[in-house]
């Protein structure tokens, strides 16, 4: 076991019981304040620890960065390192938090000046994404998509237990967390309409998703295998998948899911490293009818992260309308990315996989508007006695993510995103 | 007209007669040779100039240009300064290059050290290309897959006359002119197939596109019309959009093309902005039924550019396998550029929009070889006496493209590449 995943070590820095972000978690992200450019952080309790500050007090020369690689707005320089030195600087800032090493903790002065609450500095876009695909591995959303879409005896399509079925998506239009999303517009058409009209989406939805971003690849031409996949990730983050399911239905057919997406996708602010969640690694489902020898895998690749979505109306009170979990993926990220790349596929650092939308099986743990009104026939009932069949304006969507074990939390945080009406 | 468009005027640099770089064109790239680092550079007549000496030596001092503009490794930056800076470097360099102007001509020692053989620099990828988009914008060829694929008597689907439809590709394996392809490996299976078997692509195919490559846009949440569009609209490349189509086949549904496609996306090295290819601008087709508002233009957004598409055999002679235009698009490029946006997507500079497969009205002007040979049932005859149905490893695809008035070519050159068999 490597020592970050040893739940008994505590940090100097305090870290409230739920706390997302323990010792054990150091997650990156970027940030900036009134007074600081934006530079790299690491989440310790509620806490932001200023990387930039702790490079330039020399707290790291052993690791022999170059000076700018914190001073950046991205985190993609430091994906760039590899895996090997981007766990050297996690072990790094590990060792310094560490309760038992005295070294930072002593230094009052430093520590006074370049900790920030959270709750007072401004998270950024933390990654430079390159491409941006999204799979659509969970077997629950998939069967119920083809239930309500097409045919409920044969809801799966013929490949989908052959292959993690996926397209790609927009990378311009991925946000950070608590950036609103303005209600896109479009061509519609429903089945009784002879030609489509045009208006703003009447079917806003979200998708519950995470997402894992890579480090550098191999050249073109060459392949990942599920053995080496893990190599070429970095972390993840939660990912809402905006969709529009209206202009989807009217678009889609043959090539696949474009302006109903391409709108906005949100993701949190903090990327939880691999080696952060590995304790909570657990067997997959077993996939039946066998699949080709390039997606076996040995080991565990499914994660036990739990997943919440709350809808807020304007100035109303919060609803959470469903309960998920990283664990129902009937593909696992090792075979995402094995197959992704058996074609020769190219990836880059700083590439960023969504999941799909991660339904579990029953109908609470659905992770779409979609699902959990059952294309609008069992609308959702809010706390406050609105019900919802989609996204109205000015509804924020949250989705909070964490993995627990021992009392310890292993968390994302948030995402968050409030729906603005059209622009004209 | 602009003066850059004045087929009068010639340049003090030979252009051989069937050249496609006359002083009308000056497309932009990236290019190095043994002893320069990668930087930008003007194609003029069978010359490349050096911009970055060109700037360092005072000659564009009054656009006020950043020192390292052209000293990059992609055009990113130039694209950046929108499109009225961007015209302001090509008009000076228009200018410095006229016959009538003595300026440059007469600084023998700059001109010995600073115009170079094309043949004698490597050219580079001349974009960081953000995100990708591929349209499936002409109408013979949505009509020859449909007739191939679907139903004969309803070739286009419901949509295809209501939206210029289009899906997002893979950025990171467009490669430039030269770079050789691997065949891809992948999942496939036949109709008679009950299970899906894996190994090389058998049905790897070229497709002959131009794709356009956009300015900075509009923040995310605001679109930008047809009439705006040219305002984002830098330049275009040729687009060989290389596709497995067995592959594609077991793949494609629900989502559309994933690994059938993003194996590699290959692109001819010069950029020709679009105020070069103004004069060339035609009529575009009838559009019926009537499109909705937003899709409606003012103005000819066709083009009149000749592309011809050739294959050679290893060590064989090259056959000309088909000779189409950019002309016969349904959907034009300032509809796309509408239609990406209308949703709110927003666009940056050194996105890639490619317009689809490039097919005319007849057989021997299709744009890709599964049309050609009509699904393997008509191989192509080559000028040594093979066949082929589908591309073998070895063979090289090129396609050129230019267009022609007044005795005066602007071309795009040629984009080229091998298929070299899977790696192992």
């Amino acid at each position: 076991m490597n020592s970050t995943s040893d739940f008994s070590i505590k940090s100097w820095i305090l870290v409230e019981k739920d706390s997302h972000f323990p010792i054990q978690n150091l997650p990156f992200g970027i940030f900036k304040t009134e007074n600081l450019k934006a530079r790299v952080g690491v989440a310790i309790g509620s806490k932001v620890l200023d990387l930039a500050a702790l490079h330039d007090a020399g707290f790291l020369n052993h690791l022999n960065l170059e000076p700018t690689i914190f001073h950046t707005d991205y985190l993609n320089a430091l994906i760039e390192l590899g895996k090997e030195k981007a766990n050297s600087i996690r072990n790094s800032i590990f060792h310094l938090l560490d309760a038992e090493n005295k070294l930072l903790q002593n230094n009052t002065e430093f520590v006074k000046k370049n900790f920030y609450n959270q709750t007072d500095v401004q998270m950024l876009m933390p990654i430079k994404v390159g491409d941006y695909t999204d799979f659509y591995s969970s077997i629950e959303h998939a069967t119920n998509v083809g239930i309500m879409f097409r045919d409920p005896a044969n809801a799966l399509l013929p490949n989908w237990k052959h292959l993690p079925v996926a397209y790609h998506g927009r990378a311009s239009s991925i946000v950070v967390s608590g950036t609103p999303i303005v209600r896109p517009k479009g061509q519609t058409k429903t089945d009784d309409q002879s030609i489509p009209s045009f208006g703003p989406s009447k079917q806003l939805d979200f998708e519950l998703e995470l997402a894992f971003i890579t480090y550098p690849g191999k050249p073109l031409g060459h392949s990942i295998s599920t053995e080496e996949a893990m190599n070429y990730i970095f972390g993840m983050v939660l990912f809402n998948d905006w969709s529009a399911r209206d202009i989807q239905k009217w678009e889609y057919i043959p090539l696949g899911p474009f302006l109903g997406k391409n709108f906005g996708s949100s993701i949190s602010a903090w990327v939880v490293m691999m080696e952060a969640l590995a304790p909570f690694q657990i067997e997959g489902p077993r996939q039946e009818p066998e699949v080709l020898p390039y997606l076996k895998y040995d080991g565990n690749y499914n994660y036990d992260i739990q997943l919440d979505v709350f809808l807020q109306p304007e100035n109303g009170e919060k609803t959470k309308i469903s309960s998920s979990n990283y664990k129902y993926m009937y593909w696992n990220l090792c075979q995402q990315l094995a197959h992704h790349t058996i074609n020769g596929c190219n990836i880059n650092a700083g590439d960023m996989m969504a999941s799909g939308t991660i339904s579990g099986p029953t109908p609470s743990s659905y992770g779409s508007m979609l699902e959990l009104a059952w294309k609008g026939t069992k609308p959702i009932s809010l706390n406050d006695g609105n019900t919802r069949k989609f996204i109205e304006d000015h509804d924020t969507i949250s989705i909070s993510g964490f993995a627990e074990k021992d009392g310890v939390r292993i968390g994302f945080g948030e995402v968050v995103g409030e729906i603005k009406p059209v622009i004209d």
